[in-house]
């Protein structure tokens, strides 16, 4: 045990927001309100930005009840932003200024919330304090739907936008498939460059009610091979279901989405619907066929009231876990999960990772777990991800709609 | 108390599915399996098709159990058809056939769920029974998301969609408004000539977290008024989150999202991705801001994981009434709703109306419903609406993901 650090923290959310990252907020919240050595919670305002800015929320003002909220508030509370910081030995400009508001505050806990990006920002604060002696533990707290960040075996965010797009897409497949005539549908999910949720409507096909193909940034995609995938299914069934993700690219390395001219769909204005709409104008042409495209858009992402408990609770322990361990003495390190299988059983436990053998690597879906087509996933994958979306979240309500935290988001000055 | 009819039923799906039309499906058969009267029980694939066809399935063989999960199955579990049945004075080819199903299996009862086209054709069945003496007792079970069915305070369907719609608009307003930018958000909401679905996103506003902005088809639809409301808004908060019915229109009646050129949006080619992508696209010009087009597609017509419990029981008894209503004697009739409001709380009677009067008008929201702007809904729309959603449904789960009924679909011959 280290040396008691007495002081105020910080805690910021960054990049892109999920049904879960509130729940984080929470743990952190909970436990730092709680914890004799922190002497006063702020809440970053849109992340690093806020601290740069001066906008930090008094958290010990607000409603213990209200914070509970935060649970089943989708997106980022606080506010979010997409903030690249300097390298520290290049420009060490913002590094000054958060300094100087870590001095204003007595800020000795800093937890930040985010992904690939944010472990980066994270790591590079950490560096920083520690290289001008400012006695201040840093540490990440994990979170993505794309569930690509390194050394955790998943990141919270990421199973509730699973259950999401499982669940969606055994709804579509029911509604695509009522009339007596020839249907095709196209889902365009999230995902640049891991394949994980567009692999996790493969869950909906496993119950009974989902994708007959699925594509995945892992691998290339080839126009022709589809269309002759898209030909199988529909000479067989009269309906095909597939589930893209956003993140398709030919063998070239250009996304599928950003090929406006292409000798196979041969259409050459710009695309304003996306993937999905691109996708479903091709198959039309080559099917002759009714095609609908879909895109699962900001709903996958910000969908709690299909949040998985198993998610909700995860994201909760990470923050709470982040709080405990820097009280502990530790600093510069992300949580993260480890599967513990006993007995066919799943549960997480909690570890250390430090944050730059974290930041900027991105974790792909295991080439063994996609299918030798290339058009769908393995049992494996499955099993990889049942485990996570099991629970379903008790969302407060108000007059049967979602009741979300209200926070007075009062400033410090 | 008329005479005893004894004989067997059938059942049909038509048109558009819904989340809860299973649940007036099970209503039907709950009630036609359990009545002396009513001798073996028929589902019709693809609604009347499956009677022309004689592809009738044997209801009778199901599981009970099976039956049960179709209160929380969305779409057409049976399989619905568009189709238009001819004047049967003018063709009676298709009717001449209906009877020929009708004495095969001495069909004296029939049931036909749908909207205003269904309840046209169960009409012109009706009429057309009547005319050639066989005893037959048409029943018509409403249905519409568009709400739009005359003479019943609403149509089953509807509230599920309508909680789908702001739940989702809340989740999106949510997350729209994470970053620190200006931002614009418009979401597509079902709905080609009444406005109901897309007015049911001004619940969202009411609970703290809806759009700004609605439109609908209600009113004619004035680009540059509406550039004009979205710069009001933008200005004042650099968000601005606006949902359209895909109906609207302008005032020569041209939907905005067939108006391919306009002087206004001043881009010549063929729209892909649909009003939402279209309206963006002119916003995204004429602010410069971040724009973001969502369509609700498919996803709010068959949202059976948020349906509203009040419309699912609805549902159920629709069926039900009209299969009590027709062993009693009734015939030609649809059930209907009649909203019965007592110390303020919230309940549903049903009556009959006579087919023809429901068959082929429209009821649209009205006008006193929308505010003077012709941009939002007024206190007494929300006053409708609000108690149509109540209630969560209680589906069914497998793994953690929705356990839809699976039928066994034994054809009859």
């Amino acid at each position: 045990m280290s040396e008691k650090l007495i002081g105020s923290c910080i805690f910021g959310q960054s990049g892109g927001p999920t049904s879960v990252i509130n729940a984080s907020a929470y743990g952190v919240f909970k436990a730092a309100l709680e914890a004799n050595e922190i002497t006063a919670v702020y809440g970053a305002a849109h992340g690093i930005q806020g601290v740069l800015k001066d906008e930090l929320y008094v958290i010990d003002e607000e409603d213990p009840k209200e914070l509970e909220y935060l649970l089943h508030t989708p997106s980022s509370e606080l506010g979010s932003c997409r903030y690249k910081m300097a390298d520290p030995d290049v420009d060490d400009t913002d590094y000054k200024r958060i300094l100087e508001i870590f001095k204003k505050y007595n800020v000795r806990y800093f937890f930040y919330n985010g992904g690939n990006d944010s472990m980066d920002t994270c790591s590079k604060i950490s560096r920083y304090m520690k290289s001008v002696h400012y006695d201040c533990r840093v540490m990440g707290v994990p979170k993505t739907i794309d569930n690509d960040l390194y050394g955790t075996d998943h990141c919270p965010g990421f199973a509730s936008a699973a259950k999401y797009i499982a669940t969606s897409c055994m709804e579509i497949n029911k509604d695509a498939r009522v009339y007596d005539n020839d249907m095709i549908v196209i889902v365009e999910i999230m995902g640049r460059h891991a394949g994980w949720l567009a692999a996790s409507s493969a869950l909906a096909s496993v119950y009974g009610s989902g994708p007959d193909l699925i594509y995945l940034p892992e691998c290339d995609f080839d126009m022709d091979r589809f269309l002759a995938d898209v030909d199988a299914v529909f000479e067989k069934n009269r309906k095909v279901f597939v589930a893209v993700s956003e993140g398709i690219h030919y063998a070239d390395g250009r996304f599928v989405s950003e090929a406006k001219t292409s000798a196979t769909d041969g259409f050459g204005h710009a695309q304003l619907g996306g993937l999905a709409a691109m996708l479903a104008e091709v198959v039309k042409n080559h099917t002759g066929a009714k095609v609908r495209g879909i895109e699962l858009s900001l709903l996958q992402r910000c969908g709690a009231h299909l949040a998985s408990a198993t998610d909700i609770n995860e994201a909760f322990m990470a923050g709470k876990v982040a709080v405990e361990s820097a009280i502990s003495g530790e600093s510069g390190y992300m949580v993260a999960f480890e599967r513990v299988m006993k007995d066919g059983a799943y549960s997480c436990s909690y570890k250390l990772l430090p944050l730059e053998s974290v930041a900027n690597f991105e974790k792909k879906v295991p080439l063994e777990w996609i299918n030798a087509e290339h058009n769908g996933l393995t049992e494996d994958f499955i099993s990889y991800v049942l485990p996570l979306i099991q629970g379903e979240a008790d969302v407060p309500k108000e007059d049967s709609l979602p009741r979300y935290a209200r926070l007075k988001k009062i400033l410090a000055h």
